[in-house]
């Protein structure tokens, strides 16, 4: 009964004459051969719970699977958003589109999905493939993702093996989809995949339960199709098979989407189906689309483009007000639970659409002050450290093969060890600026410890350095600073001033509400807390007085002193952790999300010296006096971390520093022997001499 | 060499002639039989640090074993004491001795030995045996503790079943003696246990390290000794066998001790040597142990002893008077760290010794809210429900056969199951009153539901009942209120009066500091958190009542309703656990060691419910118009609990309670259709009705 040879859907086929990525759209109305693979289930993952202490709590929304999740944000009434992309062509593209996840992530989409592109190794390892940009999407960027996957012109091992990968990286959902037979005169094979029915068949067989599948859905019907009817046949046969539900091809009239789902409806589909939006954002695309999707665009629509087809705004502000209208009617119809939308990897339209839609979550509630990874491994993982507040992507790579993570309590030093620091060179953890760039920032020529100190100072006030460029990173920090940290900007810049390089601070809270915009967190109705924290770089002669200086603040004071040899003081008690962020909620146990640990401390020092040469130093050339001052700093300078414990006080650690200074302004005028400054010894009695 | 037939000592001889257990003297100092038996280490369970987040955390001290407790406690130059018990004879003795181990605990002994006695049957399940009232003292009073064990006559087989049954109690410390051989004319036996020293030698060839070693030491020589030089050396021996501390024989005057601790340095021992100090308490309890001690009194004792002979308390007050003197010198010497009293199982002479001493720690920084169990296995238990926070033991006793415990989150729904409801005839469970005791408080007769609220009011109040007897305590509470529920009295005895009858509560507690006297806990230097709690009974009519109430705070409260047979109503989020006490500490992580657990209140309910039969309807006959009562409020009432979670506000719990009578007393006048009382039923949406 198969005679359609070369399938091209719409979306897809726009993808590709934008030579990239794959389409959710597909042909699917075969009936299916029936799979023979024996069933061996794979899906032993989710039944892992193992001991009492380690089971979690927070939010029944992290622990559930998308199928579910979309079953009680329907069931609440509460519409959602999801987002395709594409996969980016080139590495620098693959940068670009993370921190497009990071930014369109946080507006709270219930999921994204990507795009299967079979002429760019989807399923290798490489930057740009498919594979590699879900699974960071899941795993660096803490989005629940769907993975495309067609299955045509492949065989059954290889399209097993794509699956496993996915699995083994952390991928939960799989769109199945046949994809485009190479050459015109595909005929059916037997016993292969020759429709996404196969594939779905093919999924549940090898892997059970484990994957949530989707598949595609017609409003106007396939182009090639026989019939609606049929159309729509093949697609109640998918959904048999064993998919989750149905996202569409795009549409122009919310009629054709309604009317589709009453027509599902009717012959018994029964699973969630959304509608894929796609907001107009141009003349041409629009007109390269409608020919290759052979998807017809209403007079209505085209009698508004027609006049304005030169102005691109024009066409874009267009487009999202067709689109708002359009989504509204579906929303108000009470049978779209939520939309989804095609953004060509563009952000602009979408958010847009969405602002106006009221779907866009300006200040998501975030379930744990940072922002947790979607792997199942790490559903349960409610601790860090503190050190990688602001570089998370790194903390959860190198702490990837970890066989479990914890939660609840941190625990003792005797942690799994942390993954290699070579890092740098990945995609995902790229910093965002050009070589040019961070020159610019961190200066094109370095001439003293001084102009190090300006750069930090720049960075903290957003202000432009003496070069007049702005300076939006630091080696430690690849974002400007989170609002939080605005509450400390005075300090933080008197401080810098002096060469108090701060890289990591959080103010004390003692008890806001866990809806507070700023410092909130976790579920509503509870209030957050946090121990003030400061973390810095300073050079080791103010450590030889910064050490007088905290034995006045015992007990109240914890600190961790360390130079990049590893030479190291601290007061931890028992080198325990110390919680310095936690919350307490309606009906929930306790929960902690930071720790000043001791142990990982030792970690994070590694990578925090390597950041200077890495990401600074080797701006400059090989023996540059600018590289010259950086290599000095990482040689010499000591990584120092401090808590105030006392957190209903207020913060004390601003006076520590402030007392270090005013020693230093005013040294005592007898000099007791003193241990070298460049050897701070855990034992070493260090006289305690108060300022005159 | 070996010629001593039979060798009574001291204090041990005292014991026998109580007709009691065993001292910790014993002759020791012959050269050993070299143990032949190879080496089964059986130590694998300090080993057992498993996963990161099952390691604790909060007292460094409560994971030491005792003899590092010791070093700790001697490098800090803080004295400590410990208590010397013999078993009781009798059944009633032992409900007693337990009771005296919590009193005489919560003075902060370092540890209490218990003494071995061959008569008694000491390694059996009796409630009377040495093994089962040291692994009382550990398990369920929570008391670090040595067990006496004597060798003579036994075979080895015998001396291992019983170290493999201390170990399997959770016994970590041997006192190793040899105790007395049967008949006069004892001999050497190849092989056997002829002294101590094959004791010691056999338990580290046995069990490695697992076991903490104590020996006995005579400062005067043993009495039948060949010379006091010879003893020593003896003593040598025993210690380089591997005991880990020496506990002398009792002695008179300080000097006599301070030379003996001189001589055993002087020939190379160097572990801890604890002085045994025997408050004189009684002339003919004196002269019958100088007899079978063959002990010199000092003539300066007896010239003040002779004359008052026949005025117990007098001798007495010169015994504490003479102990304080001696203990001061010894403690001033520098050379004793701490002070082992033969209690003789009393309280009052040796708790004067320590309180003018200073010994004694009136106010015990309490490491947790709840006293924690010894027991090996338990060290890292730092979370347990409040359900049974007046019945400690029976949680114990119930959750013995855990394999792990919760530490830093209590966890999911899927815990192990909790012990049969078997325990109230457990002697470390039994109430301390007798039935005609309780009876007086309970009522010798009830005529109604009423006169059961009065009880509680009477006991709440700490009031004489309408029969003039004092109710001193209640099925689900053995001792008077604790300090910290009087600051709810007047709000108790309210609700108690109108049928609302309290079993547990606690205050609202926003950030005390962890030394407040009543309700802190934890390290210095903390602050310590509770959300307020209150358990009750209360009649089907109230229920109803109380739940249209309960609307109007949600989620401000978490409730818990539960009848005998299991009719449950809760609005507990995903039946996830609710953390009501926490602390925060400097350089820890949090503690929240009590939570309000959906899933074990299920397991507590039965509890809760038998006590009415078990411990107040059988104290009536049988059909009896009182034992109808309590069967009636078994069969009919709710047991509720309900936790305020707002901390930070005042607690709104009272308010609830008030709210429920006033609805009671002016019902709405339209009575809508109402769910049957006996059946709240989960789903049931109760209008919410204002009163008028």
């Amino acid at each position: 009964t198969a005679t359609h040879a070369s399938l091209y859907s719409a979306v897809f086929a726009f993808y590709e004459s934008l030579g990239l990525g794959r389409s959710p759209l597909d042909d699917t109305w075969r009936t299916c051969t029936k799979s023979d693979s024996s069933g061996t289930s794979s899906g032993g993952e989710s039944s892992k719970e193992s001991s009492r202490s380690s089971t979690p709590v927070l939010d029944a929304d992290r622990m559930d699977r998308l199928r579910d999740k979309m079953r009680r944000r329907t069931e609440s009434g509460d519409h959602w958003f999801s987002l395709e992309f594409f996969p980016p062509r080139t590495a620098s593209g693959a940068v670009n589109l993370v921190s497009r996840f990071d930014r369109m992530g946080s507006g709270g989409p219930l999921f994204i999905d990507i795009t299967w592109h079979p002429a760019g190794d989807p399923g290798s390892d490489k930057e740009t493939s498919s594979m590699m940009i879900a699974s960071t999407a899941v795993n660096y960027c803490g989005l629940e993702s769907i993975l495309h996957l067609t299955c045509c012109n492949q065989t059954k091992d290889k399209i097993t093996g794509y699956l496993s990968k996915a699995k083994r990286l952390g991928l939960k959902n799989i769109m199945a989809l046949r994809g485009d037979p190479v050459g015109a005169d595909w005929e059916e094979e037997e016993g292969g995949f020759n429709y996404a029915t196969d594939l779905v068949k093919h999924i549940r067989c090898e892997f059970d339960d484990y994957f949530d599948i989707c598949v595609a859905g017609y409003p106007t019907g396939h182009p090639e199709a026989e019939s609606y009817d049929e159309d729509l046949r093949h697609l109640k046969e998918k959904v048999d098979a064993g998919a989750d539900f149905i996202i569409t091809q795009l549409f122009f009239r919310a009629d054709t989407f309604l009317k589709f789902v009453r027509d599902c409806r009717a012959i018994g589909i029964t699973c969630p189906i959304l509608p894929g939006i796609f907001p107009i954002q141009g003349y041409q695309s629009l007109k390269q689309l409608v020919k290759l999707s052979k998807l017809e665009v209403p007079e209505e629509i085209m009698r508004v483009i027609e006049p304005i087809k030169d102005n691109d705004a024009a066409i874009r502000n267009y487009g999202i007000e067709q689109t708002v209208g359009m989504c509204r009617v579906l929303l108000e119809s009470g049978n779209v639970p939520g939309l989804h939308f095609y953004t060509l990897n563009r952000e602009v339209a979408t958010m847009e659409v969405l602002r106006q839609l009221g779907l866009w979550i300006e200040d998501p509630r975030r379930p744990l002050p940072w922002a947790v990874s979607a792997h199942p491994k790490r559903k349960v993982e409610d601790v860090r450290p503190i050190f990688w507040a602001s570089r998370p992507k790194s903390y959860i790579y190198r702490t990837q093969d970890w066989d479990d993570f914890p939660n609840g309590r941190w625990g003792n030093s005797s942690s799994p060890a942390f993954g290699e620091l070579n890092d740098y060179y990945l995609f995902y953890l790229k910093s965002k600026s050009s070589k040019d760039a961070l020159l610019k920032m961190w200066g094109e020529e370095l001439t003293s410890e001084q102009s190090v100190y300006e750069v930090f100072t720049s960075y903290i006030k957003a202000q432009p350095n003496c070069a007049g460029h702005k300076v939006m990173c630091l080696p430690w920090n690849d974002e400007p600073l989170a609002p939080e940290t605005n509450l400390l900007m005075d300090e933080l810049d008197k401080v810098n001033r002096r060469g108090v390089l701060t890289i990591n601070s959080q103010p004390t809270i003692n008890g806001k509400p866990s809806s507070d915009p700023i410092v909130g967190w976790g579920p509503p109705g509870g209030y957050v807390f946090q121990k003030a924290y400061l973390e810095f770089f300073t050079s080791s002669e103010n450590i030889t007085v910064l050490l007088k200086v905290l034995k006045k603040y015992e007990p109240r004071v914890n600190y961790h002193i360390v130079n990049v040899h590893g030479q190291n003081t601290t007061n931890a008690h028992d080198m325990q952790p110390n919680a310095v962020t936690w919350g307490i909620f309606p009906g929930r146990e306790i929960v902690q999300p930071t720790v000043v640990d001791p142990v990982s401390f030792m970690y994070w020092k590694d990578e925090a010296f390597a950041l200077w040469i890495e990401q600074w130093a080797k701006l400059y050339e090989d023996e540059s006096p600018s590289r010259m001052i950086i290599k000095y700093i990482h040689d010499n300078y000591f990584l120092v971390n401090l808590v105030d414990n006392d957190f209903p006080l207020d913060n004390c650690l601003w006076q520590v520093i402030d007392d270090m200074f005013e020693l230093l302004d005013n040294p005592p005028e007898e000099q007791p022997t003193e241990q070298p400054a460049e050897q701070p010894a855990e034992e070493s009695p260090v006289e305690d001499q108060p300022p005159k």
